[in-house]
């Protein structure tokens, strides 16, 4: 095994789309462009780019999939470029003998190679061999390289190369009954050895040109060849008609430009496409530029591992698919454009590219590598924060409330009903009561801000975005003057088996712990906000928002009376009422369905409901213990007036993962983060279970419509923090490392405050070196003492 | 007079032009969607938008005019919008009797008045009231408020509200024989009280929408009146019938929302621009929020002036005339954007909206209120650094090379020919050889640096474009082995009456003086932004730009070893061979031309040409007082082996002023800037004439083709910056205050390094306040000490 590449050998028909989803490649620009704009509409999925390497796709450049069987050319795979041997048909892999097969992603360079060598029906043995990549220094270039050899015949060979606007997205079986086609054609046009076609989304209108320029070689020497092309404005085709040496191999380069509308710094998307093509150097050239911009990111992202037996190996090279898969979806290339982050990756077609919570989960890595992606992701959440003020003005709340699902403009894009596969039923759908989304926005732009004391960010947008979601938990708390307490009533947590009381029509439950507390985090960092803006700003702001001294009262009432529920001595009640459910029968359970992952669909199938049962998707109480330290647990409950003990960690923890399916690729990471430091070897199998979730679609199914990007880049900062105790707080960094037993020494860089700091952990020592030259030291936090490490120096612990 | 109102009183159409170019509103988003996208194109210039108050301009809400004499209707003026009393023409104030006429620019709040009470040819007396502005807080809302009141009668009216996508830019006359109709009309409809229209760029093909609700009042009651509404690609019209009762007014109250392809966070346009319209509120809920915004922006941009007599508020008032289009133009709205400066404000059509080098005059402003203004400013030059690389390349050179004028796309978009309507010749137009501005882009990302220590930008678009500057510059220079020295030739200074030596073909000059010491300024930061960044960025730049040892150590000897040319013992030649030029004979011309700032045009109409003299438009030598510090200069000029003696610059200033015509707007802020300390009296006129240059349209003709902001901005950094000394060098923030006589007392708010400071000051003392709670004190440099100012502290100064 290396750590470097993925590697399938052989070709399997079945394994394909899997193996697609997992080899697609992007550049953090290519799919947001037409995507970022589409995902708004209503029952409307998205056009993401696929370059990807499966073979039962049928992708072209753009994106999605076309159409097959059509008359003027059909594209079985290989980025709308293909070829017919004389006598034979256009090739496909369905009728060739396969000889040898074998794809290859290398991540450290960032390209995707194919090779394949068959037979055809007249015993000619033929090889191609590919490497294709999206650019990562100049975010409108992709490259295909092909290499097509003769073993043992000489011939006519006619290739076609194409571009083709006729894509539909059909990526995810359930969604085939929708709209599935989101581009209209507008124009094709070729330029010697170029074509250009001009499409606009059907939905948000924008305007995307792709240009492809084809050339074919001899060694270095180019190749002359007549071109015919047929233009029509869906769908442009050159035909050249060449000659094929046995051992005389021809090489065809189809680079690639994209531009939109939407794009910066262009005259219009056509006039830009042509120009980036015409300057665009050889396919050699590119990719050493390509290469050179991988490592530099490397650089800054790798996570190096060592382990026992092949732990490591195994473990370095998954996490490196991770961080390569979110490098795709968000890489430097992103700073630019107005995109947030969708749960499935830009080129998933599950969940329609919308966004959700999941950046709780994948800012920290962002926040530690590169923070000015997470400021672009978070300026997408205030360039929203009008929608979202009107959201909470519809709802008769005050603030702003940020929508469960989104997309283009920021509006509510959740589903009201959704199919139970299992049952054939259409049940109501409930998740935009999930309001804790708003919480997750406050707590990653505070995070940020921790990150990097991004002083601007704060004060203009950060501050914001945080006091109008504090005000919104403020509006959308109620008094209850029997109990003296404040609670939030009607909601759900982000355990989405439990969505309504047993036998009660009204959707929601009441104080629902993980929500209620986030709500006190989000007032008390409000107050922080407040004190952190220069006293200008402050006035400013508390003068645009209307903010008086009165509410600011209330805020801090709410803070210290909010409530929270317990039963069974000192359980943390996910909401009012758990403690009452029925507990559930697993056992019979799993002897019956083996895998009770998606319990609900089983459960409703049987005209049974989870809302009855001590059971969850994903344990939300525990996302406390995830996100929180117990300092800063324990400071919260004393504030509110309930007890907070050192058992009551263990006793929760222990509690909700005797009750929980796994049914959230994100629940195995928050699971294997509590138990962490408690029981070290079940967290590991945890973790390798998140590890695996994506690359052995553990769902069975789930991977092939999209990556599980949350997931993904979870596992990395489990590393990362989970495994080294690496904590903001303040003005410290705190670290308080525990390795797996199967790890023997983890090696990564981060930044932090505008600082390198490279950080070595072993079972026994944790070493830290400042790469960079700041004049301030960094204040590192080590169990009760804090130290500082100074640019060029380093500070070493023993554990 | 009012310090915060522009007001005039009276109707004169001989002014109009002028008036409304200075009471043009904007809001740094409005004219900049249509705008920012078409001066792309050449010999096309743009749609800036149009919300201005004058009168025989005949303005839509989008841009531009419209074309007269349409037979569906016609809208002299009034933002489409008017009426039509009960027998007679619709309104038209060239065929009624004026009884009277005020417009007021009330630039405290941002809302521009105008109100003409008239009597018709049937005697009836009525009066019209109107108000507007362009939102400063929701960036896509403007409004206009009409009040309609019949002083001696009663009858019916018709009322016409339009969206008219008709407009053509003929603004300025010389360009009227180019294409200036730049909108394509798609779409026009109808919802209920809204008309929206759609339209296409044509040059960029960017959409945009507008949409207007029209809505009537008597009181507070709305009118309910029967809409008849006629609707056509390129113009949607609505007519509704009213009757207007004595002395009970009318009030009009029409909303517009614009929105175009290029906005963030939107579905597409039209969608976006229905749910804004919906959303808005009334006119008086609007402005309430337009004026606090206001209120704020004041807060940080206003200067306080008190002087003799009128001086101080006569200043106050055009100054605050300045700050206000700069807001108009670049506001914060601008963040999010893809814009640059144009010098003639987006209004404007003089210049086509092309972006040249006055930012150098405006960023200081911005720099020390609202950096992110800059840092957005400044990114808009790092989006176009490719099409820079490319164009360096292009000319066999390496590094990027900016173009002298540029719009979208960033290639260079200077007319090659230009016209002197005083010959009626076209002649061959060299400005492209102005290579200057490349020194200013890296300038102002230094100073942008220097104000706001901004890590980030500086690590990843800061130093890239410095160093592909500096390398352009090194790649310019060539060796004269003969003086062992470096030289710069074939280009052009500042002063654009010396583009060749006289009876030389080939365009250009060798060894510019500015063009020269920049290049070494240029090299110099290059090495001190190296030295800034971290060592991984470091290597990371250095590994992707390719810039090996031996490049650095040629920069290190050109710094060290590039030409200048000096004359008449310590005159720092203009270029090279400046000195042998003829004098010329200032008397003869100015007793026979009166007004020669347009020197080079009266000297071609006589087959003579200003490249024999010793004149200049603008004296570029003199820029480098401008620019630097005398300790600055003189370490420079030592390091290259050249003296700079105690003498040097005022001799220097003194030889080249009695040179000059002050043909640019420009020049007059350099001169009074480098007269400030030597000749206070002297710098003061120079200052007000910079100060009247617009408002009293001193060029002749001009201000009514656009403002010109580079000497706008430019007035208020001599205000901020001259006359207070202040100046930003490494750590310390220094002063130096020297107040012209007729000024006594000075003060305003500047933002340095994310603290606030308050600087007063008078002609016997300085006093300093930090008003906010930063925890690191500002150093600041006073004479020869430096001392610290705390966050809530003052500080203060003798003189």
């Amino acid at each position: 095994m290396n750590a470097w590449t993925l590697v399938y050998d052989g070709f399997d028909p079945e394994k394909e789309d899997l193996r697609e989803a997992l080899c697609t490649l992007g550049n953090g620009y290519f799919a947001t462009r037409g995507a970022a704009s589409e995902v708004a509409a209503d029952d409307v999925h998205y056009p993401g780019t696929y370059l990807a390497g499966g073979y039962n796709r049928l992708e072209t450049e753009v994106s999605g999939r076309t159409i097959e069987n059509e008359d003027l050319v059909n594209f079985p795979n290989w980025l709308a470029l293909t070829f017919r041997i004389e006598g034979d048909e256009w090739f496909d892999l369905r009728r060739v003998e396969i000889l040898a097969y074998r794809q290859e992603l290398r991540m450290k360079e960032g390209v995707l190679g194919r090779d394949v060598r068959f037979r055809d029906s007249h015993g000619r043995i033929t090889v191609m061999r590919q490497r294709r990549f999206v650019h990562m220094r100049f975010p409108h270039l992709a490259a295909l390289e092909t290499v097509l050899s003769a073993e043992n015949w000489s011939g006519a060979l006619e290739l076609r190369t194409a571009i083709d606007g006729r894509v539909v997205n059909d990526g995810v079986r359930r969604y085939r009954g929708l709209n599935n086609r989101h581009l209209e054609p507008l124009q094709s046009w070729a330029e010697g050895d170029s074509l250009f076609l001009r499409t606009r989304t059907s939905q948000s209108r924008l305007e995307m040109v792709q240009g492809v320029r084809t050339e074919v070689f001899s060694g270095e020497s180019p190749l002359a060849t007549e071109r015919t092309t047929n233009a029509r404005p869906e769908l442009i085709v050159q035909t050249l008609p060449l000659n094929l040496n046995q051992n005389e191999p021809i090489r065809v380069e189809k680079t690639l430009a994209l531009y939109t509308s939407r794009d910066w710094a262009i005259s219009e998307p056509g006039v830009a496409a042509a120009k980036a093509l015409a300057r665009a150097p050889s396919f050699a050239e590119m990719l050493e530029k390509h290469r050179a911009t991988w490592e530099h990111l490397w650089h800054r992202f790798d996570i190096r591992i060592e382990g026992r037996e092949n732990n490591g190996v195994e473990a370095e090279m998954i996490l490196r698919l991770h961080i390569f898969h979110l490098l795709q979806t968000v890489s430097l290339h992103a700073i630019d454009l107005d995109v947030g982050v969708p749960s499935r990756g830009w080129h998933g077609e599950a969940y329609r590219g919308h966004v959700f919570w999941d950046e709780l989960y994948i800012f920290p890595m962002l926040n530690l590598r590169v923070p000015e992606i997470t400021r672009t992701l978070l300026t997408y959440r205030y360039r929203r924060l009008e929608e979202a003020r009107a959201m909470a003005r519809e709802a008769g709340l005050r603030g702003a409330m940020y929508p469960w699902q989104s997309g283009s403009d920021g509006r509510e894009e959740s589903q009201r009903l959704h199919l139970n596969p299992r049952s054939g039923r259409w049940l109501p759908d409930n998740t935009h009561l999930q309001k804790h989304v708003n919480a997750a926005i406050a707590w990653n732009a505070w995070q940020y801000y921790q990150a990097t004391e991004d002083a601007e960010f704060l004060h203009y947008h950060g501050a914001e975005m945080i006091l109008e979601i504090a005000r919104f938990w403020s509006s959308k708390a109620s008094w209850n003057g029997e109990m003296e307490r404040y609670e939030i009533r009607g909601v759900m947590g982000p355990d989405e088996y439990h969505d309504a009381y047993p036998g009660v029509d009204r959707p929601g439950l009441d104080n629902n712990a993980y929500t209620n507390v986030m709500a006190v985090w989000c007032l008390l960092t409000a107050f922080k906000v407040l004190d952190a803006l220069p006293a200008d700003r402050r006035d400013e702001l508390v003068d645009t928002l209307e903010l008086g001294e009165k509410e600011l009262a209330q805020w801090d009432r709410i803070s210290r009376r909010m409530r929270l529920c317990f039963h069974d001595e000192g359980i943390i009640s996910q909401f009012e009422g758990y403690g009452e459910l029925e507990e559930f029968d697993w056992e019979t359970y799993r002897a019956k369905h083996g895998q009770v992952m998606r319990l609900d669909r089983i459960l409703e199938a049987e005209d049974d409901t989870p809302n009855r049962y001590k059971v969850s998707k994903q344990a939300d109480v525990l996302m406390l213990f995830y996100l929180f330290s117990s300092e800063e647990l324990r400071e919260i409950f004393q504030r509110l007036g309930y007890p907070f003990e050192y058992e009551t960690i263990p006793r929760n923890v222990d509690y909700y993962l005797k009750r929980t399916s796994h049914g959230s690729t994100l629940s195995q990471i928050v699971h294997s983060w509590v138990l962490a430091r408690s029981d070290r070897d079940r967290s590991w199998d945890l973790f390798k279970m998140a590890l695996h979730s994506d690359i052995d679609d553990i769902q069975g199914g789930t991977t092939p419509e999209g990556i599980h990007l949350g997931a993904m880049a979870g596992t990395v900062d489990l590393v990362q923090r989970g495994y080294t105790g690496l904590e903001m707080r303040g003005e410290v960094l705190h670290f308080n490392p525990c390795l797996p037993r199967d790890l023997s020494r983890l090696n990564f860089n981060i930044r932090y405050r505008g600082q390198s700091v490279s950080v070595t952990v072993t079972h026994d020592r944790l070493v830290l070196s400042c790469l960079m030259c700041g004049e301030k030291p960094i204040r590192i936090g080590w169990r009760d003492e804090v130290r500082e490490l100074h640019g060029g120096k380093s500070l070493e612990f023993v554990l």
